[in-house]
């Protein structure tokens, strides 16, 4: 069997002025970064500003398991299927981090053939995106220790210093370090911790922004510390934001590539989906939909968290109403959400599936309460029986919802025609009456308790004094009249890796509120977040190298 | 009086395309980074192996002054003058670093007329060829790190780590840290640091190498640490060096912009000058060699310090032939030499030059023992006097030296007309039998001897106890047959900034040496370097700004 990277080396790809052509791009509208890689200009929205906007396709899948859902090859698969039944569709996808490409990942960009190319750049430096975010994110973190060792005229209280630098590295030493030591010269101690990139607010409020001024505004509305005096300090108090604005001046601008299928795919910002909201960029979908008559993207994780925060931020801030939302799943995920080990994943167990089921059940419900149509596709993996196959599509039927089957990692677009016709006839037939499921103008316990109990299906939410002391906190200080992140553990809809399927009566415990006043959200955590990897103890950087003749390996 | 930005914004810039056909370079052999930028294939080094390679011209100066030199502004006005005059001429420059340009300097590259454009992008993220470095370097930071939390095979010594992570930003606070706090998931305590990426030996290596396979071996040969035995541990001991090579893919390519006068001019590389060689790099300078008939090309710092190591490292390692060395020198800045303050410049002063010039006449001694032509070139000033420059042109003719002034900051290549009239009569009647001032088989002590006495005018070396020490350490794990790089003040001859002029009946005192091992040198310190700048009270991030129609305020 080839590898990802065998496959997508073998891939015969267009120039990508060819790919933009399609979209009636032209030579101006596009920045070429190398013959397969381009940028797409802002001002392509002020020359298509007539023309009406496709139909949005979002695909989320169940709660993810070790057995892994192929969430990612779904979409591009999708999407290459829809160019085969010669609709204009274009892909809306986050961008990987180079970091995990180093650890365990070695990559990634879909699967088999479904996969996003020049995969090695995409998995790489692709158009120096992350390297944006990293200069101006710790261009602000210089500042702010500039500022207090030049004087500290905002009496910044050095131990509450909430803005982190980042690296896009998995580099687990600089998860809790001391800085400033060496004496008068060089700055005043203190406790510090590196973040990995992707987990940037920076990248966040890429990923929210309309435009380059919103996004100007969004960098000088971070909360980076508090005073001596408990107030909140924000970034644009450093006069900064400008200097971070021309940093990103590029890297606002949404990228364009191809699928193995010479698909047109827009892969743009890539945030964390627990402490951000886990989508691609605003811009890049609102682009997409500029140029394609269907865009099909993502969000991290499962529905619960990714489609919640998709629905309920990003949509939002963007003004974007989803026509319709896919929702993948496995026959062998959902045998793990019914009970089976990884190793039993391959034995077909009817049984474990009608326990595993209720998962898809609930994420089905979760996005009906948002109005949208809905569509389940089963992701064929070759262990699957025809009698597994069978009892989900009539599990479906019985709920009166639209399933197909996907093989797109060994078809490509071919394997996903099913998925598409499904999915045209949604889009040609049903109406979405997409609405957010909570107001931002409630209280931020009323948010929480919303998303709590509508879509995980808790009894409840328990707040910690902690909790509560900071949400006292930000009301004082009006920051709580936004969108909620929760910060949760993907595997399970509870707070509780362990529970798997549909877990009843159960509460959501959360222990700490934070701000991210430039992203525009406020992250509620269940529990500690990793927001800097490390490397195991063979990272799949040691196998990875390049030859003279320029073949790659080691990239998967 | 227009800035730089505005004469650069002005600039009638010609697609990179256009640039790179007056080359001969066909659309196969670049790869575009927008409109104005772009690489170029190594691969171009295979189509025309048969083709002669071009003239190499050094531009290099006196001890720099605070009054300014124009060093990188009098090689772009070189350039374009010859283009001027019909030459087909190529410029080679270092990239500059992202960190500094948000600190004091707010950007640089060549100045008034005689610039290189983009210069936007070029002082901000370019083609990420720091990125990329920052990239490497930190890839290998992590994994020494990961090694010994990994159980600690190697017996690496966190006591004895020389491999520092580094940053592309002004950041103090990171110049002395701690890492790895939080106990046993999160790595072992050690002391560590940051550095400014362009002082990274990953950047000094890209600089050295000839081709990739070159530099994946050379990263390989990195010494990152010392074992519990005292035995140097290499890069490759950790089996990273294919990764780092694999993030390094497009930065070995050399980048192509233009001036304003759309000479041009290939930017690649960019180490710092004191603890590496401070010069563009081979593999841009050998590519330029063959796309002109005339490369004219700079090293960083005065000559004695970057001439030097351009001329015992880089052209050693290059196989490289100078064959004219331009030294810019300014009235302003001999007066300084002379012991006129900073302030008093602009008052026409004959004696205070007559003593400053000495510093002018043992760089010009110095270039003619590696017996490379050479001429001088009076980088105009308004406050210059007819009678002060009248006084060098004298002084030059005296010495047998051929000298020219350069008006190329005002009227851009047509007033460096003169100049190039004299380096190009050079070029065709002088003979060049250029040979390196010390050979690499000597011990380290008798090749710093060298350099002191032979180019500083030092009477003598004194060696540290340290240095001395770390000298039979090099020794003894036969790391010591390698060219010297010396780590000394840029502002004088000796290692005393005071001492202006041509310092007499001085000694050098080396108080540590480092072996930068996979760059290929020996670091010579004379004294403490800083390798991560601090940002200013107002860093000049705070006057930049990038507005809604794509303007950029506040680089310069």
């Amino acid at each position: 069997m080839k590898s990802d990277i065998q496959i997508a080396q073998e891939a015969k790809m267009e120039p990508i002025t060819k790919i933009a052509g399609k979209l009636n791009l032209t030579e101006d509208d596009i920045e070429q970064y190398g013959k397969y890689k381009c940028k797409i200009s802002l001002d392509v929205f002020e020359k298509l500003k007539d023309k009406e906007k496709g139909k949005l396709v979002l695909v989320t899948a169940i709660n993810p398991t070790p057995a892994g859902e192929g969430k990612s090859t779904v979409t591009v698969g999708l999407g290459q299927a829809l160019c085969k039944m010669n609709k204009n569709a274009v892909i809306a996808l986050r961008e990987p981090s180079l970091g995990p490409v180093f650890g365990i990942k070695g990559g990634a960009a879909g699967g088999g053939y479904a996969q996003v190319v020049p995969m090695e750049d995409i998995n790489l430096h692709f158009t120096g995106d992350m390297h944006a975010i990293t200069s101006a994110n710790n261009l602000l973190a210089a500042a702010i220790d500039n500022h207090i060792h030049q004087g500290n005229a905002l009496k910044i209280d050095s131990r509450r210093i909430v803005f982190k630098r980042v690296m896009d590295m998995n580099d687990r030493a600089l998860r809790n370090i001391v800085v400033g030591l060496g004496g008068k010269l060089n700055g005043f101690l203190r406790e510090d911790g590196f973040m990995i990139t992707v987990a940037s607010e920076i990248m966040a409020i890429l990923c929210l922004a309309n435009n380059l001024s919103d996004l100007k505004e969004r960098m000088g509305n971070i909360v980076v510390a508090y005073d001596l005096d408990g107030r909140p300090v924000y970034a644009k108090q450093l006069e900064i934001q400008g200097a971070m604005a021309l940093l990103m001046k590029d890297a606002i601008k949404p990228n364009l590539v191809q699928t193995l299928e010479n698909t047109p795919a827009i892969i743009h910002g890539g945030p964390f989906a627990n402490i951000a909201h886990g989508c691609n960029s605003i811009i890049a979908t609102k682009m997409a939909l500029k140029l394609g008559d269907i865009v099909v993207t993502e969000a991290g994780f499962g529905a619960d968290l990714g489609a919640e925060k998709f629905l309920d931020i990003k949509c939002r801030y963007g003004g974007l109403t989803p026509n319709c939302v896919v929702i993948v799943a496995t026959v062998r995920a959902l045998k793990n959400h019914g009970g089976v080990s990884k190793e039993e994943l391959g034995v077909p167990n009817v049984e474990a599936l009608e326990k595993g089921i209720t998962n898809l059940e609930k994420q089905i419900e979760n996005i009906k309460k948002y109005n949208v149509p809905v569509v389940v596709a089963i992701n064929k993996f070759v262990t699957d029986s025809d009698e597994e196959v069978k009892f989900i599509k009539e599990y479906c039927d019985k709920l009166g919802v639209k399933v197909a089957l996907s093989d797109v990692w060994a078809k490509g677009g071919e394997g996903g025609i099913e998925l598409g016709e499904v999915v045209c006839d949604i889009l040609e037939n049903e109406e979405s009456n997409f609405k957010p499921i909570y107001e931002i103008e409630s209280s931020i316990e009323e948010k929480i308790n919303t998303i709590a109990k509508e879509i995980y299906g808790a009894s409840g939410v328990v707040f910690t004094a902690n909790a509560k002391k900071q949400i006292t906190e930000l009301e004082t200080f009006g920051l709580d009249k936004l969108p909620i992140c929760m910060a949760k553990t993907q595997y399970s809809l509870s707070d509780n890796p362990a529970l798997k399927g549909r877990p009843e009566n159960f509460e959501i415990t959360v222990k700490e509120v934070r701000v991210s006043n430039g992203a525009g959200f406020i992250v509620a955590l269940n529990g500690d977040i990793m927001t800097m990897p490390g490397l195991p103890k063979v990272p799949a950087a040691n196998r990875m190298d390049i030859l003279d003749n320029g073949e790659i390996l080691g990239l998967f």
